[in-house]
């Protein structure tokens, strides 16, 4: 099965409905790294609109979404940085954002990329449980090794601001 | 078995994973009306901050959400009026908002408050399908004979500056 195989069959084993048209356009981001598998994020966004934003993401196994933060933005920074909230419907994530380090994380980190992954306060979310990161927070999360689906409940989504860590990604 | 025991199974039976914790808060709303079977709605919020906001609500067999908008608040009116997008997830909904009547609405008007329900342009949903209302505007929504899971983002919801078409309605 290939990569994107793979992710259309976890959609379509979510026990959620989608629309063909929603399957039809499912994200691939693999944030100009070109190993999705490693480090990648599936998106189905729902609505993106000028008050929030809802989306359905996947985590093929052990797939890793880069350190990132979402900062002000607007011409004078007027607009305050993108808030989420992750709530896990099937599966597992490991969620690390800044605070105290938790020692033997239970993520493994990508090996290619180690130096980019910098915040390591852990929190582990199981199917039902969900997690608010604040605006500007440093962050990342990776899928145990049954893969995982995230919903997502946000303020508007403009991922072209977003700032990784890793300066080889390109949103 | 009771009006919330059938609530409950609906959620659990949902496919959707809640903890405990959520569901022993669920919201049963009758909007003051004291038949909540018929005028109610259940709710279970995710999250609800001062930028976003989402729920799973459950409708029971042709239960009814009233008819009601979301005005403009804040002291001078500085805040909009929330905006929501409702995603139909299991079961059939029939969603009426302000605009062209549609003849022969599929839903049945609740009998002792028909004065109140005064807009009937019909948008009807079914699992996987979804519709924003934009602030302001009045609306109401009946599930259809199998009951329905629909899920709400939104900006962040403020049930006390509500304005419904029933007087009779405390929320």
């Amino acid at each position: 099965m290939t990569y994107k195989e793979k992710v259309l069959d976890f959609y379509k084993n979510s026990e959620i409905v989608f629309s063909q048209a929603e399957l039809d356009k499912i994200e691939y981001a693999d944030f100009g790294l070109g190993r999705p598998e490693i480090e990648g994020l599936n998106l189905i966004v729902y609505v993106n609109n000028e008050r929030y934003c809802a989306k359905e993401m996947v985590l093929v196994p052990n797939q890793t979404c880069p350190e990132h933060r979402h900062p002000r933005r607007g011409n004078k920074g007027e607009i305050e940085g993108k808030m989420e909230t992750f709530r896990v419907r099937k599966g597992k994530v490991y969620l690390y954002v800044e605070g105290l380090e938790t020692p033997n994380i239970r993520a493994k980190i990508p090996a290619d990329s180690a130096e980019f992954y910098t915040v390591l306060h852990e929190i582990v979310l199981e199917a039902g449980e969900q997690y608010t990161i604040l605006p500007n927070t440093k962050h990342w999360f990776q899928a145990a090794d049954e893969g995982a689906i995230v919903s997502e409940f946000s303020s508007p989504s403009d991922d072209a601001t977003d700032i990784f860590t890793d300066p080889n990604i390109k949103r």
